[in-house]
């Protein structure tokens, strides 16, 4: 087999076959075929794409470069949750403990924030002693003792994808939705769990901007777990606006325990409540209204929040759920005043991501250093009616000269009108293997 | 600027400007972008192509990523001519000579052979003594006193067009129309001639299969030439079948020494008087009418003839025009006989020129020798009518293991038809700035 009779194939629009698929990552893995040709193939990829077979055998391959953590002591369905990446999206952090306390296992490998989103070993990185690089055994060890454990993914679950999307960052050759799916479902092969609930963002701060390619995304994704044998459900949700009134690690920490405590943000515990229910349904708990309920009981009478706190203990984590003082802090807090009087129309949550993300909260190269106490909180939101002068949000920062370059970028995420806007929509549709459902 | 900004920029389909072409063949050529980020920009090429304006500039950046080579001691309109490529392609052998005979000059700088196609370079390496690696002070002496001087082209020639076909070669990125025309047009640019005749053969034996592409590619190439100050006009040739009766460096040097005397292969003849009647066209020598007639007088008078033995001695050959067994003979003689009776209906350019090449004419690696006194004299061509067992085609060989699978793949090349077939188009379309002329 020759790598330039594939790449030429692909060029020419003809699927791969699994044997092909295979010689390909053996060989980019390996070093035996060097950088300049899978960059050619991975364009080729972009332009021609990939039927759902060879999609699926690619995945299967990538994840079967490292190891596949697989946890047989534990019984019962485990259930795992991705979300493709948002502004605010703490629901890992709150959802996690919830499926939990309902007596389901959640064995979850988590990632780091990418670009303008932030990623859940990040946010759970503010909280001190929390240890997110747990090795094999004390991962199982906690999710057999707790239900719940969250930890980075180590350097042997799919180095394929590593190397891959590390040459796929430098090429143009990120945005292929069958190199997208192939990614993201790799790593979700590679972890224990028997069933995933994906939750495919769409919207301005999203990497999916149009519904369209959310629901193209979602079924290239749930074809590939149903391939893999794990039943695969997804869900499309917002990401025009940031989910909740916080972006940035620490504050996100609180939030996620105001939630808990059956507070907060509305809308964001709306999504959570529903995004819970479905990890649910798929281990088998009952129909969508009965798992609802699990959830609101589990959120009602605190035994979601206890699970949270149990976890947390469990992973080394200092936390008083009723005292944040020990979190990291940010040494400048500076508050930012409407502009103008009216009706927030437009809140979009690219551009007060990288607000946030410039005050600190994101990484700007791949090895800058988090500033975890650093972010925003929005006092006001999508919707809401504002007089000029009144406090739309506060920024946290360590880093004085930031404020004025994240003040303006998130200025820019703001548009204002006469009339209240139409309320947003939180869900879009359900994927599953029977097909799309419009909500 | 940021190579990877402009490989999406090239994706989405949009135009490079000069600066950002510039900016990518230095960054090539000085190794600052690496061969990944390049192979990727290549593919994304090969997929959204490049309008005129980018073609242009490119092939001029890569002409200027090395030596311009020019004779400014030596007058009039130097005119030279290029041939995409094909299969018993000796026609630069017999019209340079010609056109110096009628006093124009022809300062050529030629290359080896591709694939199945030979090259000038290593047909004038048969000659005992030829010096084809001229240095510059060498060439421009030739071309003063001789009119016609064919050497190499030095390592200094477009050297950025070097790297990127090597990269291209293995990376699936040939088959890009704009990325052949600035290879062939950017040597061209940087070749001493002020007028550039362009024959793009198309054919079963051509690069360019149909004549739809060849005229495409013929259209760009005269776009760039124009662009660069050079007067170009294109023939579209035929390729299908071998051009002459000779494939081989020595039997190619024989023939076309016979048709430098007035005789050998009628269309062979024909090709090269139109193609020579073209280039003194270029050089404003008259109308084609009485370009076809200078033509003729300078091979009938011998000058032509003079003027070829002229320019071997100068590059220091040793060839006696009447007696030819001084050059590369190959041992072992095969004659290939007919397996039926009929006409020949089909003769595949392809075939023929990898049989040729199978028997040692060409190269199976870049670094491989070639057997000069290799090749195939064809007894019987397209058209011609054929008894089962008579004299079809004679072999040259070094090599007796060779023959068999030479021979299979000649006969792969051969179909034979009860009727006669018609007549074949040798000439099909004349491209000028003026437009494409169906002829």
């Amino acid at each position: 087999m020759r790598t330039i009779d594939l790449i030429n194939k692909k060029k020419s629009g003809k699927p791969l076959s699994a044997d092909e698929i295979s010689f390909i990552i053996d060989g980019f893995t390996n070093g035996i075929i060097p950088d300049y040709q899978m960059s050619a193939l991975l364009m080729a990829i972009c332009f021609k794409g990939m039927n759902p077979r060879e999609t699926a055998e690619l995945t299967l391959k990538i994840a079967h470069s490292g190891e596949l953590v697989r946890l047989p002591s534990i019984g019962g369905i485990k259930v795992d949750k991705h979300s493709t990446g948002g502004v605010g999206d703490k629901t890992t952090l709150i959802i996690s403990p919830i499926v939990a306390a309902c007596g389901v296992s959640v064995a979850k490998m988590s990632g780091r924030g990418l670009g303008h989103t932030g990623g859940t070993i990040d946010k759970l990185g503010a909280i001190p002693g929390f240890k997110t690089a747990l090795n094999r055994e004390e991962f199982g060890e906690i999710v057999k003792g707790v239900g719940v454990c969250i930890t980075s993914a180590s350097e042997n679950i799919a180095p394929a994808d590593k190397k891959l999307y590390a040459l796929r960052d430098v090429t143009g050759t990120v945005d292929s939705m069958p190199l997208i799916a192939a990614s993201i479902m790799s790593k979700k092969i590679a972890s224990p769990s028997d069933a995933v609930l994906l939750d495919v963002k769409t919207g301005k701060g999203a990497f999916m901007t149009s519904l369209g390619e959310a629901v193209e995304l979602a079924k290239i994704m749930v074809d590939i777990g149903e391939f893999a044998g794990k039943k695969t459900n997804a869900l499309i949700t917002n990401m025009d606006i940031p989910l909740g009134e916080s972006i940035g690690n620490t504050l996100e920490i609180i939030e996620s325990v105001e939630v808990l405590k059956g507070r907060g943000d509305a809308d964001l515990a709306s999504v959570c409540k529903l995004l819970a229910a479905h990890m649910l349904l798929l281990a088998d708990k009952g129909s969508l209204e009965e798992c609802v309920k699990l959830v609101e009981e589990a959120l009602k009478s605190g035994r979601a929040l206890a699970k949270f706190m149990e976890m947390v203990e469990a992973q080394g984590g200092k936390l008083d759920f009723n005292n944040f003082d020990n979190l990291p802090k940010a040494s400048i807090i500076h508050k930012i005043k409407s502009p103008r009087t009216g009706y927030i129309c437009e809140m979009d949550a690219l551009s007060a991501g990288i607000a946030s993300s410039v005050l600190g909260a994101g990484r700007e190269r791949e090895d800058s250093e988090i500033d975890y106490g650093a972010g925003i909180w929005l006092h006001k939101k999508y919707g809401d009616y504002v007089e000029e002068g009144e406090l739309l949000a506060t920024f946290y920062t360590s880093d004085n000269s930031k404020i004025e370059a994240a003040a303006e970028k998130f200025m820019e995420a703001i548009k204002f009108d006469s009339t209240k806007p139409p309320q947003i929509k939180l869900i879009y549709a359900f994927v599953s293997k029977a097909g799309v459902e419009y909500l």
